[in-house]
């Protein structure tokens, strides 16, 4: 399957820029599975609760709208973070879409710094996605920072993590490297670039979209400051084979009885 | 505290041998911690079981006794790989060794490759030693390739990860450095070198013995073909401090409603 992602450059708060920023990038590409940033219409860097609200929106807003419409033009599942509102809360989340519809929404467990002050954590269990033959599971940016996180939705059977982040640390790149190897999944990590000065807070994203394969090889590496966009084939049936050698299985070989969890 | 490793060349068999190998390339140093490779004294690839059981000792033998002597003339905690005799079973083992007796035994609990046919795999929980004031934890080899492993030594409270290890397989070094900075603790990953063609098997150990801080970060990395010794200072107060900055804690912000890990 060819899986791609859109490293774009947000614009804070021009939902619409945005939106037209991917357009241009994609442009008339065909694909199975394209990732985009996390929050990547809106901007990550909010100086107060209020301004998230305002820029968040129900399942059927405008970003869902202009996901389905990608997802058409291009074929593909598209997997894209956004501000979610539901009901009195708010989420930083990603939604699936495929074939005309939104077929799930992933609400980040683990939130990063402030987010803590504008979101509400995540409240369902991680899942995956069983579309078209993939299963997809989806985290977003921070997430990868708890093992737990790639390792559950690996044993929920995922082939392929769909990974939008708005990363400022240097570190997931390399982490999924392991993550990917340890768990034998794909990965693709759509990371953006660009700077945001608001409030107190001057984030400096740091690029570096990443696939990473099932043996940690890294398929596509993206520049640290340039818009990019990049596809790569992938047979996830690598994914399915949990065996390493004639002895080792890496799942069956957990000890599950023996760690401490809690 | 004064941490390092001991990067030896085993010869299949020759305990003796290997034990003076350590003490030549230890000398007078003192320290307080000091880790091994695993199977230091007998090495690593046995042709049968019988032959693992010949060479395998109870925890009162010449290894351990060894290793009493080592720690008495460093001043140090040693923990170090053994073949480990118990009743009808033997076991990949460590033991941990301070002030004039053996402390604690870690039976690894992921076995590599023909292992299974040899030693039975661990059947105790994982656990942390509280020595000198710093809390060890204790792994073994390929048990770093599940991080459940790590994991639980960090939420049972392990400061440093003594990881005594016979590595093969080009993934471990960069590995730890994730696992470290994910749970903030520090490791010592001690390695061999060397080549054993034995039976059908043909195996070159990668050296490169490695200390990973707290925060990812390598401070000893030895080279992949030479014995080798490096010892390094560490603050391990770093590793009780789970806040990455003000609103994150890495153990607190864990939603373990929410992960599957059956």
């Amino acid at each position: 399957m060819k899986v791609g992602y859109v490293q774009t450059s947000p614009i804070f708060g021009e939902k619409h820029k945005n939106f037209e920023q991917v357009y241009k990038f994609i442009g008339k590409t065909k694909a199975d599975l394209i990732i985009l940033p996390e929050l990547f219409a809106t901007g990550y860097t909010f100086i107060s609760k209020n301004e998230a609200i305002a820029l968040s929106e129900k399942k059927d807003g405008d970003t869902s709208q202009f996901l389905i419409e990608l997802a058409r033009k291009t074929g593909a599942i598209v997997v894209a973070g956004f501000a979610e509102k539901d009901g009195d809360h708010i989420y930083n989340s990603s939604l699936i879409v495929s074939d005309d519809e939104v077929v799930g929404i992933y609400r980040k467990i683990h939130l990063y710094y402030k987010e803590k002050l504008w979101f509400s954590s995540g409240n369902k269990p991680l899942k995956t996605y069983d579309l078209k033959g993939v299963k997809i599971g989806i985290m977003i940016c921070f997430d990868w920072f708890f093992p737990e996180t790639i390792r559950s939705l690996a044993l929920l059977g995922a082939d392929i993590i769909a990974h939008p982040a708005n990363l400022v640390l240097p570190y997931c790149q390399r982490a999924m490297t392991n993550h990917c190897l340890v768990n034998r999944v794909f990965a693709v990590t759509s990371n953006r670039i660009g700077n945001e000065v608001r409030g107190e807070d001057n984030f400096t994203f740091t690029g570096g979209s990443q696939i990473t394969s099932f043996n940690g090889d890294v398929l596509s590496s993206a520049p640290p400051d340039k818009v990019y966009v990049d596809f790569v084939e992938i047979d996830v049936t690598h994914a399915r084979n949990k065996n390493i050698n004639k002895y080792n299985n890496i799942i069956e070989d957990r000890r599950t009885e023996f760690y401490f969890l809690k």
